[in-house]
């Protein structure tokens, strides 16, 4: 996925095995692909060989021998994150683009997240911190580990992640100076501490947190180990159609998925001092 | 705010002048600063020396002669978007973080944006394409865009950007292959075209929309104009208050800022191909 | 469904053939029932003999063969409305709740509605404004009406509603002086002017409206016709669960139903005056 | 506030002295009378003598010495529950209306509820069980308990009410057989089992609840009392503007009053049964 265009060229890029194309016929038909070298790919309107898409451009189209035509679009983060592997429930684009602009994230930054899940909050950070920022990804079940490193490999993003298999509670995170940590984890009120040696001074944390009872054990762990500024927010996000029968709200939406609370790390005074 | 802290080191990064800070007491009570060599600052609990601040490192704290505690804080992103100064209304946090993930931008990229505004999505946009991409930010009004170039010198992001004084719907957009093109203007639609020809195939515009006539109307310019995958989103964001009263959403919240619509851009095919 | 219940009478009222139960089991398993004389009901947890409920009070339970309980409960007004037989779509109660708020029905009131679509929201209305007020619910597809009158017959709720098969853009309504007015038909603005002639001053209309562009041609007709303090407003409903594993809202919601606007009518000065 | 208006008659009801007018310029500037005899009512756009009221019609205008046009509305529902004089804070439309559409009021019904607080949610309830029902209106304090009554009495409601001083945890309510309980008490969970004694078999219990410890708390007395189906809702409304400008959401919005559960009362089993 790394891009390198050059700035100014008219050299128009083509599309390469192994690069990442979202193939899109309409919301509901829509597949994001590694292109592999050969072979091809079957929809209900019709197959697509991928020696067709090699060489073309993004914005280009093909059709099926249906003739179905599907655009060859650069795929979204949104995109990436939804459409990785899962073996667990993940981060929605909702609450992610929340945590990127609620904390401070940046190229070359280093941050730790705990658990690694399927990788999905693992490539959205990826993204931002490359190239020469790293995510220390922790997760507890290696089986976890193993789908959320090989989602990074797929999208080109794992030179920026490391993978552990261990469990922070108990074995501590084996980096310091971090920029931000994000706790995905069932209890994250256990991470406080640990969480706390991580981080520089002054910078944040974030716990996604699905309940009340959780979000309220959180946070007075966080009062109590050394973090201001606690805050706890909820992003509903709801689809708007634009049609010629007119221009109105989807019928559904998702009503909830996480209370994301961000803190900042303050240093603890001790009686010494 | 270029981050330059070493991998490993144990050496303590102090605050120095020109840093920016958030000076936190409370969410009523907080200020985002760039640290001047000397001087104070007044609050209305006393006032903070800038020299005790210069020295200290981001998580410690200081107080005032009123023995008022402010925490030295690493500001989020949200924190210095909002807290440049302003000539326009700004973009929401809710809304750049919906958009940073409905697009793929990535260190390293080249977009454009206009109108600059007041430059709060340009800081944030150069945030994340540095240090080797670029934020093409263009505004009609000279002022506007003096202000918002301020704005990206404050925070130390300016030469992630170039600021552009023109009228694009006349003049055009002086770049092309560009990966990601910002339309926050009152006419979105009579810059589809011109947006179009900046674009890389396949890449992501977005357009924000106050209201459901303006809707409209941008997503029938791109219709028609060679953009598919066009859809449009709103985003609430609600505080939970968790109080030793007990845990509940805030009174109140925003209700309305815009809509935001995204579009890929297709190659528009003509009768002779 | 008319209510006989003596004031401090000890007398237990036992469930009647005619009498209408919700059979519940849980909120995927539940059934509003009319009891019949005799006969049974099955659900796919085995069978229910109407001799059974026949005798019980609400409140009471009973088991299929299966052992599976039901509970006897009376229905909420949302569930009468929600469990009408459809032909149509029809009114949310969290619409109908805003609308009876935002208007001024009572015991006695005169209200007009049309279309009477399904019979949800002239049920509702039936029952407030029983036993001195009426209904009249005007409706062009005489399927429809005999639906929605059949649905009132059901509940007991009849004799407080007069169904019309008309066209009121072109024949009007038959009533004057009436107390509230309710619009849930595509092109509302067309019986501004027929609303306008058989509403008492100062009373209210309603209009239920799906798209942004429907809402403007409605405002702009009422600006024009005689109607004051126009406001429109949207309901968002959301569940909360409440569970051993904790407390948070449920994953899904609806994200729009239709938009609701309120007018108040005023008399038109004309120059001779 | 009782309306006597005689079907088909073309008799124009004037204003007396006493009734209820909602004086409206504009949202901003409107005000909800009880129209006295005499004397005159000043706005910051000029005054209005009573006089020029009475006499007139719902609908007709009037101005002031500086000719700034006033409408005589007749109030919504909402507008006299907003409009009581508070002494506590009250109930909103937005949750009242989803209130009686997730039980069973009715003309003739009767209902409890406690605390009286302002009265506000007695005068929506009296409005509809009227002329034949009650609500038995409980309240622990007695200054709140006498503003109650007086803002009952202002709207002509009062004749429909019973209020009562007294703590019903300790005292329970001297009701049964009742339809409806509606509990708006820092503690509900204290009044579960007196409200299971009052209400009739497989009706419907409501109870009000700011944060999410109370509604576990009322929720777990519910499942241990004799209550089915529980339920918990919020409701959040948001007004749309329709301007020349164009259409869209306003800015702000409420986003928390309360949480409302709902359950229905079931026959507690005993052993001897």
């Amino acid at each position: 996925m790394v891009d390198l265009s050059v700035k100014g060229s008219r050299i128009r890029l083509m599309i390469q095995p192994g690069d990442i194309v979202l193939l899109y016929h309409s919301d509901r038909m829509k597949y994001l692909l590694a292109i592999p070298d050969k072979g091809k790919f079957s929809t209900h309107r019709g197959e697509i060989e991928y020696e067709q898409v090699i060489g073309k451009d993004y914005g280009d189209s093909i059709r099926t021998q249906l003739n179905c035509e599907f655009h060859l679009l650069k795929p979204t983060l949104a995109d990436l994150e939804m459409k990785v592997r899962r073996t667990t429930t993940i981060v929605y684009p909702k609450d992610v683009g929340m945590m990127l602009l609620q904390t401070l994230v940046f190229p070359g930054a280093r941050v730790i997240e705990t658990g690694s899940g399927s990788g999905a909050l693992t490539i959205v950070l990826a993204n931002f911190v490359r190239p020469d920022g790293k995510v220390y990804s922790y997760e507890r079940r290696p089986e976890f580990s193993a789908n959320a490193r090989a989602n990074a490999v797929r999208y080109g993003l794992d030179q920026f992640c490391e993978f552990f298999v261990s469990d922070p509670e108990h074995e501590g995170f084996k980096q310091e100076d971090i920029d931000a940590v994000f706790l995905d984890v069932p209890e994250p009120w256990t991470l406080i501490g640990r969480a706390h040696e991580a981080l520089k001074g002054g910078r944040a944390l974030v716990a996604l947190i699905p309940t009340a009872e959780q979000l309220r054990k959180t946070v007075s762990a966080l009062e109590l180990q050394g973090f201001t500024r606690i805050r706890t927010k909820e992003m509903l996000e709801r689809d708007i159609l634009v049609r010629p029968s007119g221009t109105r709200p989807a019928d559904r939406m998702v009503a909830h998925t996480v209370y994301v609370v961000f803190a900042h790390k303050v240093r603890i005074m001790t009686d010494c001092e």
